[in-house]
């Protein structure tokens, strides 16, 4: 394609919308997340270990959130999470009126990246259990798709997890991004939201696989309702489903008002910003 | 909120008192450091070993401590650790008046992050040994908390290891910190100073589990001992209790000691600062 | 060496043509991508696990990567792939004329990449099947060097996982690497991209090895043909050898177009750049 | 310590002399990587892998090398290696008056290191073998601190294994370090430096352990000759001690030259720096 007739083709089809933009650009982003993150989940358990386990399930994970956001930052802020998307809203750092729009989109493109996995798959799914694609017992993969409470768990239990984990997911993005704390250079911060993921999972995944995000959730469960695995996927757990919608909402925000009542609210000085306040903590006398 | 009741929020409790944030902040990151480090250890022992190991433990407590420090790094210079407040102040970096609010702030934030891991596991606790909190044995679930000695060591030899390990600890977070050497750029110190937990967890971590941290480690004893496991988490491993808090405090100050006597007192000039010395060593013909 | 003797050096040698030392620079990079990558491979299959898994395979071959990409980046633009150099061609980014060369370096590097394998592992070969070197059965390891089919899997599903991976991989690399959205800072990007075929092995590994690389798949694939493993290299799996040479080059296209058109063509301003556009989203109020 | 008093201390015993400076700065540097290093080989084996394995000594090790490298950068030019040092001399990067000196503080700093480790770990080395300090066998602990080969390995076959992984070492190394090239940003090289050796350890170390640095092997293998392994741990392995320190010398010097003649010696023009070279493969018409 020459440059000329690609300055044309922008002339006629680039979005002058910044909302359908971002709209497109946070379809994309939560499409990646799901297909490469539920497909290291799907790697793991359709290999019944042999090719993942544990740490390539984490390590996968956080990378494919990492790759998520470098696709989406720079147009519509990489929340890829309506759980991000609300607690960005409710501290005046986005519209209200976008957020049913990003939501909807990023509720989509789960849906497709939980398709894309189910695709790439596919011989894989019909290798693992003759074809059956079941919700519980031995040869399960619905958890592949969505989350599921371990046996032991109690809805109560669960849900304080999922309200727990995301409200520090959101506390800790809060201060990677506050450049008047030690914010994380510009171009890294996706890098170390991935950190930020690892040790979620590795810490607070065992009760029900840290969803932290209703988009990640429940795109990829209403695609295997549809897909073959039929309503069990609401019903199983104790009716499960609306546990990782409602809690990281509710998590999301006291974590953004913990940060700001914690930290944000008390930085001395807007203007001067506080370039060097790290360094002098270790490197200067701070004798004031 | 509105930007505007934001703001008189902000003009009615924004602290004007540095310590009072700094506490906060201190608080904050060590609860931080706790729920999602020993959040990690719970995951692995609770799950037998199926959710978790060697490596998401190394990973997942380091990275807790990255996420800590980008939490507290701009407000209390990410201390999160009585034993670096101690070096802080030894070496003037911190006001001695400061040393004990820093302390209290850790201690508590240890505690209550320690009561977050039991809140969060708690059907997992109740499942894993039917409801008995024990300290030793097969079922030992204590040691998700605070660190027990291997049967192996001696109190000779665990003490030596704790100092040893905080030395480590400091002598590379006064390189990490050091301007003048080749430090880390702004705002990618809390990472770099992850990557040294994990090394220091690979290889420093057998002996007694590499607290360095007296608030690390006393926080979530004094939580288990009311808690349930009883006082038996003091009188454990030859009473261990007092090591990870007396070594480290010893261990931080040895390292800092040694950092600024093989190293920082021989920059050869404060002004010009060095800023391309170490390309020079590779780069340039060095023919001084 | 002396300065002098350098300097009359490179008046005698240094290429002036441009295309001569980008060939260099790809072939170099190639084979440090397959004497590393392969090299991963290798030891967690000869060693029988005992050296090596899914992890240090993950990992290792990933940081081949970022490695290869330090050595090439800033002669040659880090390719190291046919399927990259394509899509650069296809996207304006590169001349067509170009392309047979890099190709051809890519191809060689990766042959003699290939060979060092075999090299340096030469007893380990010889230890571990008594001499014979075998494309299939338990003690096979032609899988070491080029890509095979799971069982289960068929051409169609397999073209398929090559299609989509390496046209993830591409849109990611497009957005790494694109200054107005939240691109990686200079320098990084070769680290960013290891992150990313971190997630793509632990996602999309398991049908095939995730080639994503016509280069990486044919050089390592001639070279057993003609080492000993014979013809069977190119007839195994139903004569699988043609799909990670034709499939990546179609998702290579795929991806970056899918870039452009969701993402790049949308960009408002050229010239302004959107240097802050990130921290706008969670930063300041976007009452637009 | 008061400020005054540190400055006149500063004053007394600040070292003008800048090798002395540099020695002591390799001293500690490769003491740190050994002592971690070694540590995390000695955690794997003396627990008999419960609190390590393969990726824990991975990472580890590479961490350590990462830790000795801030620790030394801005000083000594972080080389902890007399292979890295004898390249730096051939290029003419640093003084061969210097190599000595250098040399022999990095051989003190492993063998100063390699004691710490059986310092620390001395209850735990009783344990493991009841007190018998063993070379070779089933309860063998030497492999903790130098490097043996692997039982199938010949010598030829070893010395090009080290002759090789050196020399990518270096060549990797001169491409992190190299300004016209897409060089790691100032004050991140260790942690690229730290990805190289995690690659050469995942893909190298199989056949003798990837030592690729003859004071990292001489020294610990000196500390246990007459810490009570004996001299068995020369004769081991068919005298292999000298093929990790010949070797890595050679090779080192093959990679410095291979970098130098592929790469280096064809940058266009050493004024303008080429800045922004890298970029421009990938976002600009590249039309020339």
């Amino acid at each position: 394609m020459s440059r000329k007739s690609k300055r044309s083709l922008k002339e006629k089809f680039a979005l002058k919308n910044n909302l359908v933009k971002e709209a497109l650009s946070e379809f994309l982003g939560t499409f990646i997340l799901i297909a490469l993150g539920c497909g290291c989940v799907g790697q793991a358990v359709l290999s019944r270990g042999v090719h993942g386990g544990p740490m390539t399930m984490t390590i996968g994970f956080a990378m494919a959130v990492t790759v998520a956001v470098y696709v989406t930052g720079g147009v519509s802020g990489g929340h890829i999470n309506p759980a991000v998307s609300l607690a960005m809203c409710v501290t005046g750092r986005l519209k209200w009126t976008k957020l049913p729009i990003y939501i909807l989109a990023q509720l989509l493109g789960a849906f497709v990246g939980a398709a894309a996995v189910f695709g790439i798959y596919y011989d894989a799914f019909m290798d693992y259990s003759d074809g059956k694609l079941e919700v519980t017992g031995p040869n399960a993969t619905a958890h592949i798709f969505a989350t599921y409470p371990a046996p032991y768990l109690s809805l109560m239990n669960g849900f304080a997890d999922q309200v727990m984990s995301t409200a520090v997911l959101l506390l800790a993005i809060f201060a990677i991004f506050d450049t008047r704390n030690n914010s994380v250079p510009k171009g890294l911060e996706p890098i170390a939201v991935g950190l930020l993921i690892i040790v979620l999972t590795c810490s607070l995944g065992m009760n029900s696989g840290c969803a932290m995000n209703p988009a990640r959730d429940l795109g990829p469960r209403l695609f295997t309702a549809v897909a073959g695995w039929g309503m069990e996927v609401f019903t199983a757990g104790n009716n499960w489903w609306w546990v990782p919608i409602v809690a990281p909402l509710l998590g999301a925000v006291l974590g953004a008002m913990t940060y700001i009542i914690f930290i944000e609210m008390h930085h001395s000085d807007p203007q001067s910003g506080g370039e060097n306040e790290v360094r002098d903590k270790y490197e200067l006398t701070n004798m004031e």
